[in-house]
């Protein structure tokens, strides 16, 4: 059984939230990834450089000095930020760009309808889960940013998300693979003001149930959604939980 | 026979020097390690930052804030950017800092009798050899930054030709090694003002006859000296040579 574990930039943006998830994450015993998003740092530096930001639909346009702003910032600040705080805490993290042992490979988008500039899109076949597992074999823990590179010298900018579920997927053709989401909330809510209300379990037939009756907040269900094509494709389970809670038995567990 | 080679800021700061190094170091048969300096963007992003640099004899103090300018630009922009050319050039590159893997440590300089801030030295011991070798045994080539770690959650920042004499003095313990310094000059040169008089090889006798005479630059001492230490730990041959001759039977050979 390998764990795959995703956090935000909440996580990455909180010095004493990452202190403790850190100190978690080291906590889990087996195989284990970590997937980091970028957090503020990198949209504040780019500011203080005065590289205007240029928003479309929500998502931010990856131009040249924006993909260096994010790639110093998230392959380097902050994952190595990280890989030395777990270190620190006996795990022997390695941080990883999928430029890095050609770990990840991802396309670049089209540049139509939108062109989002330096962005790129992740499928499971640009994995190379066998690299993945002969760092774990050897005890050695990768945490992945989400700069990942089209293999022809190009660095992409991808998506925190997309990352963990194309790594765990491509894990689960080879051995048992749980992919856990850390975000903020405690895990999928009956009622978005109650963070008491977690529903405990997700499966494809409450899931209709839920979206019938409008129970699920609209926000999760890109995350209910990605969680099942994950199960699809070999995942054994998906946990959406809060980041402070990663070794709790708690959070909404999704399985077929 | 594992080759490790050293390239400067010179190389990184130049398109096209990088670009023709990169081909040439990707062609390198065998098992091989690149060590990095960082070069000018670091200055240029902390001014931009306008983060003050404070030099003490001709040495950048390492502050929190430049600390992570270093981290930004060594770790994150220029080794990703290497890394991603290398992959593209047919090399598995990956990219290390110390921390990744745990594969460098570095100790905090003592802050007196000058307080460097962030920075630290290297010794042999605490290069984990073996994670490398396991590394170059699957083809995969490792790429180091100058940014290690103390093991404690601290990055430090340091003297990329020292990392490069470590890691080589380290694996000499392991497998023959030899150790290539690229530089901005076509090797140790008899006379300075002329490139054609590159001294083809240097043992401890004609290099005491060289300093004798007053023949070696003064600026090439420390790097001749440094060479001479680590051939007596065990590195087979050091050369010194231009980045744009990396396979050429050129530069100057140091041996015992």
């Amino acid at each position: 059984m390998i764990k795959v574990v995703k956090i935000g930039g909440n996580v990455i943006d909180n010095e004493a939230a990452l202190e403790r998830f850190v100190a978690d994450f080291a906590a889990i015993e087996g195989a284990k990834v970590l997937v980091h998003g970028g957090g503020k740092l990198a949209t504040r530096l780019a500011e203080k450089l005065e590289i205007p930001t240029t928003m479309i639909d929500g998502r931010r346009v990856t131009d040249r000095d924006t993909l260096d702003v994010v790639t110093m910032v998230y392959a380097g600040l902050v994952n190595k930020r990280v890989v030395a705080m777990l270190q620190a805490a006996g795990c022997n993290a390695i941080g990883l760009s999928g430029a890095d042992g050609g770990v990840v490979r991802a396309t670049r988008r089209a540049a139509k309808p939108i062109d989002f500039g330096f962005v790129g899109d992740i499928s499971v076949e640009g994995v190379d889960a066998e690299f993945i597992l002969s760092l774990t074999e050897r005890g050695v823990v990768p945490v992945f940013c989400s700069i990942m590179h089209d293999g022809a010298g190009t660095l992409l900018n991808c998506n925190a998300d997309s990352v963990a579920s194309a790594v765990a997927v491509a894990l689960a053709q080879k051995t048992d693979t749980e992919l856990v989401f850390c975000f903020e909330k405690r895990g999928v809510m009956a009622d978005i003001d109650d963070p008491d209300s977690v529903i405990a379990e997700i499966r494809p037939q409450s899931y209709k149930e839920l979206l019938a009756d409008g129970v699920v907040n609209k926000g999760m269900i890109p995350k209910i959604d990605g969680a099942f094509r994950a199960l699809e494709s070999g995942v054994k389970v998906v946990t959406i939980k809060h980041s402070e809670e990663l070794n709790c038995p708690s959070g909404t567990k999704i399985m077929l």
